[in-house]
């Protein structure tokens, strides 16, 4: 039999995890956070619940073969209960719990010899300061836990910021304190990897991120060079076989202005650097995730152009999406759009646009041309 | 506002349609057969009821901004009741009357001057003789509605086999007379169209058929004339104009030893010989039927790479599709699979595989294997 997947979190992500799989045959359902959230609007068989709830989410779980995520928040306990109960977890509790907890993802990582920041986890302004004194200003500091697209981070210039992360600290949460890396420009390795440990990689993406949030990527990431693009992929890989996820592994990277790369964080779960994937590889992180999940053969991850150029469409001046979507067709016949269904609100993530091409500079300029039609945002320079 | 589609029809044309709409951001509603249709399982918003029965139909409707299909059997004075209502419905009425009866196709496209083989309407066996007497024996006979994959047509070998065509003739069926085209094989020619007009059209695809059933498709049609693919993208483009198609127009042809071309049958909808597209040209027709129903602009129909074979995948020895997934993805990482959700039966199309590449043979072969081993079938002959 085919399996049935569920999928926790009705995002986008899992929006366009049901668009993939339908071609595999694959049954899924969903475990959403209301009627009408984004992949909540496209799969048929849905289910209203609150995945913090143990009870929901086991009954939810009792009608598939096997459980994947939308996102990395499900609790621990409730994860163990799952595989108690038989049913598979993919990513598994254990792999997960490095993608929930950033100091707990520092230390596995270090222990492999995988290059990261210097870091140490801190429990006093007065250690933050004493950390910061031996690595010098600024320092950067993070929660452990529930920190995205900017959230829960913070560029501390003295001293005297030292207190502002630990002002409102959620129970259980702790503060790490990391080198800051002035870097040049992110990266992401993006792997896929089966329980058994077949594994693949994706180009090394560069990714521009703007106030937290990824704006575009490129892929392959212009001008690394080859062998450190490999060794990435190869980090990448002994990632996800070491901490034995299953499915997408993405490793957020740094690039300095010397050219060191070290981990920044890790997402386990199709990644907004893997969308290129849908248009520019011969098989999209999303396919790739389902297939890691259902334990069916990986498919190839090889680019179908020389360059793939995403970018993501926020909320913007236009302020509606319909109006937007004609000029953006009508502009590039060859554009190709992404809409997740969510309603317009400033700076909110509503899609994304990718196009393939063979000029580097072209292909950005038509990602970043559509994008900014879409938002409505006035023209920028749309070359480098 | 993005409008509501409503599809007629839940058939694996409607699934792969919705695939297509997510990223758009379009919203479906499905009015299907029954609950586990092919569609019905991955689309969120599914009425099941009966489309020969208006008030379904109507109160299907009146939830939508445009009605679309995927077959052509929804009754003309239904079609025609919701144009009245004022729901937009595409194709409209006056041209699926077109592709509803073949006696209808042939008059209005020999009146426009397309080439199509010699033909008569005829209602007694001793007219069909006489058609035959002065085209040649043998002769084909078609009912002039509701066939389809190889049911209600006929080769005739001589009079002694005239009266079968008639002998369980629904009511208002006729028979259509046709010269047999001794055809070496089969193109076919897909465009899209907009409203107001606005269409694109797809390189001319080259199609096996076995039995009546697609087999295998190979696009570009290899060997064919820059200058006669270029003229039946024409024909097929002023057909849509003509007839006013608004969606995916599918032009079957036929072509024999002498190179002559004349039209086969007419389609108004995704088409089979149109699934390449889902992997091997920057749009797919399912997306361009989307937007062309929509009203978007359409997307280009540019191959994403020299040659794109699809395979179809039909009931066979293996007597599962489970295992045999595997063993496809297993075996060619590169492969594209649409699966259809629909269960085992023998001869019945269950999904297709889409290679695509730079070489004819080694593509040609990729998707043959691919699609035997699905089936279970023994290992044939897999260039040529």
């Amino acid at each position: 039999m085919i399996p049935t997947i569920g999928i926790i979190g009705g995002g986008q992500l899992a929006r366009m995890m049901h668009a993939a799989g339908i071609g595999l045959g694959l049954r899924v359902r969903l475990l959403a956070e209301g009627p009408e959230v984004s992949a909540a609007q496209v799969v048929a068989d849905v289910t209203v619940g609150d995945y913090t709830d143990p009870a929901t989410v086991y009954d939810f779980a009792a009608g598939c073969d096997v459980i994947t995520f939308d996102h990395e928040h499900v609790p621990q306990p409730i994860l163990r209960e799952l595989l108690a109960r038989g049913i598979a977890v993919r990513p598994g509790p254990d792999a997960l719990a490095h993608a929930q907890d950033k100091i707990v993802m520092r230390d596995r990582l270090s222990a492999l010899g995988i290059p990261c920041p210097a870091y140490q986890a801190v429990d006093t302004p007065a250690e933050l300061v004493e950390f910061a004194e031996r690595t010098g200003w600024p320092v950067i500091a993070k929660t452990s836990r529930g920190g995205y697209d900017g959230r829960g981070v913070w560029k501390l210039d003295g001293p005297s910021q030292a207190g502002e992360p630990f002002a409102s600290l959620a129970p259980g949460v702790r503060i790490l304190a990391e080198e800051y890396i002035p870097f040049r420009r992110e990266l992401s390795a993006l792997v896929a990897r089966r329980p058994h440990g077949e594994a693949v990689a994706y180009p090394i993406c560069e990714t521009v991120q703007t106030d937290g949030i990824c704006t575009d990527t490129t892929t392959p990431a212009p001008g690394l060079p080859e062998d450190e693009a490999e060794e990435w992929q190869r980090f990448a890989l002994r990632i996800a076989e070491e901490l034995d996820v299953v499915g997408i592994l993405a490793v957020e990277l740094m690039e300095d202005a010397d050219g060191r790369v070290v981990v920044n964080e890790l997402a386990m779960r199709p990644h907004n650097t893997g969308h290129w994937s849908i248009d520019g590889a011969m098989t999209s992180q999303f396919e790739n995730h389902l297939r890691a999940v259902a334990n069916l053969p990986l498919g190839s991850t090889a680019p179908r152009a020389n360059w793939s150029v995403m970018a993501n469409v926020l909320g913007g001046p236009r302020g509606d999406l319909a109006s937007g979507l004609i000029e953006v067709l009508a502009l590039d016949p060859e554009i190709r759009v992404q809409l997740y269904g969510k309603s317009w609100v400033p700076g909110r993530k509503l899609g994304h646009v990718t196009a393939v091409g063979a000029d580097l500079d072209d292909t950005r300029a038509r990602a970043r041309v559509a994008a900014d039609l879409f938002m409505g945002v006035p023209e920028r320079s749309h070359h480098g």
